[in-house]
């Protein structure tokens, strides 16, 4: 639906996380719900953080602030499908990182929905921006799409 | 986004939603999560849409699909915080509109955060797009930003 | 439960507070989903817990760990209806209190769901049990129900 | 917490359900919300009957009415942690079964927490009770706790 954006493909991201859909993703239309693919957005990115040592939940003095985020919606998933999300990055900044993501049917190679987010890196005490941390930055630096 | 748009004012919208927040709207941050305000944005437009009998969940054969979300994020908001989300139309097509929406702490005039979603107008057997319905159509016509 | 306990109504409850439904509480059904009832009743007495300073989300060194909850629905509920959901203290203990809550749709004096949750009081630091703060047992102690 | 119900272990269970916890899983205190145990009862539960052919979302005609649920919590979970939900059925009523529900951490044979949660069947339309449809029943009587 989106003229600007080619549809994504598997081999324009670099990160995959599988996502098994619940009860209620779906809304009164029996399909996902558009609220939904965000917190799939957030889950597959913040896995990753956390997985690599990126990200303590419990001591982290550095925190990546969602400062803008963006979802096209090709096609509807349903529960109890299993979705893939997979990401890469799209823009490093100083203090930011733009991570380009699309939503997988299984067996599909075309994304049924994709969007962008983006986080602003701030001291979580202040929440000042801060330059994204060395390690992270070049782990970020690696996943360019 | 951030740099393309300024920020939306109360002026710049048309109908008001009340959303007193909830205590899971909050992350593991303390604030409420990004996912969580579009939520906000489909509750306030569908809310509209039922209360002015445009839709009946029920019985109405067309429905508004959700093909595309942004949000931007300026300022946080946590629970037991209670917003507002306002919201006018930004495009009418002949089968889409496009709303511009703002989320509003209490007293202020500035949205802490702000997005855009576009329901396209389909058949709810065949989910093919359809004209926008005309009593919906000149309503919406009235909520032009 | 149902065989057990008698239907609520307003006067077995002692705390009331306005919660509007939202688009997607509804799942596939058409009607809120069994599980978006939890959510109300965190949602009360959480509020009511910060907005009489009994818990500060920041600074609190004692807070209420979730240990037991329960829900007998009775009718459906749709959105964009707005509930009330009601609360008193069931059973006031040592370390912990038990709420008795219920769901009411507007200008029913009958509760469409009812349920109960327990709180244990614990230390933030090392989640072992503590005595309830003096302040908020003497609050409780005046709101059994 | 509760002194009437030993603790569940997997050998109580039947079927079990692989389920990734998702980053808005966790609330302010890090840890997952008490709510969403209850959407992993909802998914396991509704994933079973859906993928072995006694639930079509579109088409039937008799479905299960959650009219009662509880849970009871021994320890805390959190993302990025993967659970399994495993049920049995501990009531088949003529109308109504009722299911216990454990949830496993990684590794463990104790649950984290445990439910229990009953379906009565309606007709879809009139939402009057009726009996459990012969397949289903005779499914659920081999799964018998």
């Amino acid at each position: 639906m989106s003229e600007r954006q080619p549809r994504l493909s598997r081999a324009d991201l670099r990160v995959f996380r599988v996502i098994p859909t619940r009860w209620h993703d779906n809304d009164a239309y029996g399909h996902v719900n558009n609220v939904v693919y965000y917190s799939w957005f957030d889950t597959a990115v913040n896995a990753w953080l956390i997985e690599n040592g990126f990200l303590d939940l419990g001591g982290s003095e550095i925190v990546g602030l969602v400062v803008e985020t963006a979802c096209t919606y090709f096609e509807s998933v349903a529960f109890p499908e299993t979705v893939e999300a997979g990401f890469a990055v799209e823009r490093l900044g100083t203090s930011s990182v733009t991570y380009r993501i699309g939503i997988f049917r299984e067996g599909r190679d075309q994304a049924a929905a994709q969007g962008r987010f983006t986080h602003v890196y701030v001291g979580r005490a202040d929440q000042r921006p801060v330059p994204v941390p060395a390690a992270l930055r070049a782990a970020l630096a690696d996943m360019r799409a």
